[in-house]
């Protein structure tokens, strides 16, 4: 059994104040260790939610109490004294979080079904597994356009049988989930609803792999968190997705924190992805981004492409054009194998 | 009608990109400004949903365009424009939003009737108006207390017939939207689900007013349209509730942004209050922000009060022992007369 | 003495683990505690300068141990366990850190004898009682104005004769510190120059009073340690500034972090004042920011005020008119009554 | 010549409001573009100096200003429009910002000769081509070991001597600048003093290549302005450092912002490297992000490598072995012939 928090008495606090500490520790059922040292007491503190339990009695604020320090403890489900071994999700002919590298890609919304099979098509030539595509957009002003929700899923299940495909798609609710499941091979929790505990319960009862997207705040325990919500529902087939995190650079949309795809594989066995589109915002920074993580141990990439070849003047600020994609593809190829992985691939 | 977006073209485009993006652009609907100038020409646009829809067209990326520059547009419900009065929300006979400050105290968790009795007592009796208690909790870990759910909502009404305080308590989950409002005076959305965005459209068809708290790393603008999406709905009834943001200092939990009281008042015309229990995480410091968010005008404060004066060594890391609310009431009553506020009065 | 670092080892790490653990720091002179559980290992380490010499041996990598654990540990001269009552600057007849509130006011820039004087005269009679004024600027781009240099000290020393206000200006290298100290009654470091330790240690072998002001991602620990440069050489009559932190927000030039007054009185001994004209970047902000600073408890304030109030209709995006400041001062001085302080008065 | 700034009136401003803009603008000397829409006009800003003058001049605050634009100027010295072709500056044999990648590794203070002898042999073996090492140390606290400055400049050039490596050590302050410029190859600016201007100036006005470390929270606009410094000094020779920026995430010490490596190279003609070592504080992390940084396209690395291998244990929370760093040369250098680029090599 481990320590779960470490008490630090202040320097000379008197004898009444530690057994009050004590005392009280004892009473609500803790074991303790007990450290008494020339003009300083250390507690170790061992139990059952430690952590919001000692918040809530209120520890840190007794008399004679210096500092309450929390011990990072290990994740029950994801955490790598669970299960040593990584993780390999199956997903028909391909996995994730083995040797293979994954690239998803596609448009952002579904808009059409000539759009998507278009796109699904080039990305599939390319060298793409899985076609991302939004059928249900959780969007930050009510005025924009909310998707074609399930309109949108028969589309990407059509593309699917037209091309071998898989398909990832979000859920951006609990009363979705159902209907998601029954098209999607891949459950997307979008960033702002990684601490949606309802809908990562939810995802946790279906037996559909789920990408667990960053949310633009969390910290990597309470990412792990969220994946443990949904773990203990019985779903064990969690990718994690960083797409960047909030701060205060504002050229590019967000901070793409590629260090979280070695931190995960530290912490946990499950396999990670990064989603360099929404974590640069910039189409410019797409490739040499999406060549990092590759390089850093990603086990796949989730890229937006941009649904329409025929403007070609343009692709939209985060989405490479078709031609661009392959060319991402060649490169990050390249350094796969410098790395020994290989690049996943229908049958 | 108001610009919604400028689009800078580079120094010395040549004429054949600014007509392919003007012809997009009109081809589009919008309406166009144009300036040329010596050596560059600048494009006013005008439209419904211009900022998705331009991102989307992907201007940005045409040749010749240098820069695209979203002008902030009013907010179409929260916004001063619609309606330039302040709004006062009335809670029977008090009112938010007016000239009272109203003040919500209670412990975090409902644990058992005796005790939330106890701390609804004492919080009235040193004016406190509103009683706050989760029934339901969202935990960023799945091994925590989740709260007792409807028996605590029961118990919270049971206070309420004991004291008169009005009650706000948390709503986690489109499902529990009915339940809740059912019970509660006020609704609360919590800081992570600021962006569930099928939640605010479900509390924005109920009739209670709704308290929405500040994502830990939303912008004033992602705030307010969620205010937004709470309005859409028919509510109009929404009070803004400042937490803390997440910064790189974590001495405090939170860096409590007492700008956003003034920001709130400056771009909307709703309420705001402020934790400064969440918002810093210290028992110590929640006193002087408290007088802080008064002084910079806020409409009233939402402060955790330990449920157990019994146990009367301590009170949790945030949390004031009844008799610290007790003083921090003294004082904020002094701030506000300064000020020319007065607190607000149970009958 | 006290603990400066825990050492927690890893869950059933084995003996000769431990042992390594603890000859490599006997070796390096600590003193242990150990707390031997009935799991895992408990070290307290004491000694000087633990934390760079812990990190220096590299304890964390070695086998075995789970996490090291740094202790706040009391900052020498700063820190109020050196002295528990508030230090209190003379200022001639003005005292910093006591009853009183100082307002410091005036441009950003001096600019010319007319300006300076006009603006000085106009916020004595608003009841500021000290000069701000630039005269060497630190400029984020060398092709902006860097200012009049000793010129401009000259005319703050002429102003401060015609007005009695005293003078407060920024030092940007080490080698003006002989010449601002000549002229200036607080020496000023800017927020960009918080860890120029050469500077710090300058101005420490004054005997002027020194403003320190917060750097935009200092975190508390790293400006009280800021202050100790200052204070080893000797010069205790150290004022914190805070000027706000730089975070996603960027609505605000800068989140103005009003809990830093609070913090700074818990953890020092020494006077804290706030900039609220930096801290916010808009002039609206200002006045309720400065009525929430002196709330919290602030000593003083930092205020622009725009030098030219016949340009009648405007002021900059974050200076007051003196119209604006002097409706601010009265606001002001009902908030400081309000918590029993008074305004600072020349005689 | 192009526009600075953008002024966009109010919705309906009335004539006279805009009047007394343009009056003013023009008055200044500024070139204007007016653009009269239907209901709202936009003004262009052409001049020198622009964006503060305007702030200066606070139009913003004007009646009928809704709002003010700045445009990102181009960078004089270090932008692409000055020179398109990349800079790649001769270091002796090397080259930095040319096809080859060069690794400057070592401790990260300089202690002893036997220890900086052993360590540059070790790293010079395993393909690195520059030797890193401090003998002056910025340290956050005045109780920490300070470098062993002149002394330690001393050794780093005596292991030049005897092992061919080029050096890059750090200046500290304005008057270490001489010295260090006769022992080192390459002056390092501290993230702390990315914004000195003074040492900044300083270092401009030698001759040796300058490595610019970003501050922690600078923006990459602030960053680029800092080289401007230099660079309008004379000196042109400048290699930006990625080194972490400050973020919420505790768990590395910083977060390593890769995007920085297309960033600078999109911006600027001037080479940029990564130092994954401070970048993420945790040895394990190390391998990986300096793999993804060389994938990004990064022109080099800076690695600490322990000095000690002979306390075989361990290695430092940041540091690798010499077995770890000859692990990571082998695999960047895969990776740096998967993107077509050679490792630097010492004749």
């Amino acid at each position: 059994m481990s320590v779960h928090m470490i008490i630090v008495m202040q320097h000379q606090a008197p004898k009444e104040q530690l057994d009050a500490v004590l005392e009280r520790l004892t009473e609500a059922g803790f074991q303790l260790h007990i450290s008494e040292g020339v003009s300083r007491t250390i507690i170790g503190v061992i139990g059952e939610n430690t952590k919001e339990r000692i918040a809530g009695m209120a520890v840190e604020a007794m008399a004679g109490v210096e500092k309450v320090v929390p011990i990072l403890h290990p994740f029950k489900l994801a955490g790598r004294e669970f299960k040593p071994e990584p993780t390999v999700i199956n997903l028909g002919d391909l996995t994730v979080g083995g040797q293979e590298i994954q690239v998803m890609a596609g448009p952002c919304a579904v808009e059409n079904e000539e759009q998507l099979l278009t796109v699904a098509q080039s990305v599939k030539e390319a060298g793409a597994t899985i076609l991302r595509g939004g059928a249900y957009k959780p969007r930050t002003s009510p005025y924009s356009f909310q998707g074609l929700e399930e309109e949108g899923l028969k589309l990407l299940a059509k593309t699917r049988e037209a091309t071998g495909l898989k398909i990832v798609t979000e859920v951006t609710g609990v009363e979705f989930v159902p209907v998601v499941a029954e098209y999607a091979d891949i459950l997307q929790i979008g960033a702002r609803n990684m601490q949606n505990f309802q809908l990562l319960k939810a995802v946790g009862r279906t037996t559909k792999p789920v990408l667990l997207k960053r949310g633009p705040s969390a910290t990597f325990e309470e990412w792990i968190l969220a994946a443990e919500y949904i773990m203990t529902e019985g779903n064990f087939n969690v990718i994690f997705c960083e797409r960047g995190i909030r701060t205060f650079e504002s050229y590019t949309r967000n901070t793409l924190d590629i260090s979280s795809v070695p931190v995960i594989k530290h912490l946990t066995h499950l396999p990670v992805i990064v989603d360099p589109s929404h974590g640069t915002g910039k189409w410019h920074l797409v490739t040499p981004m999406a060549l990092a993580a590759v390089a850093a141990g990603a086990d796949g990439l989730m890229v937006e492409v941009h649904p329409n070849p025929s403007q070609a003047l343009s692709d939209g600020p985060q989405s490479l054009t078709p031609d661009n994609f392959l060319e991402l593809m060649i490169q990050v190829r390249a350094v796969a194998q410098a790395i020994n992985r290989q690049m996943g691939k229908l049958q």
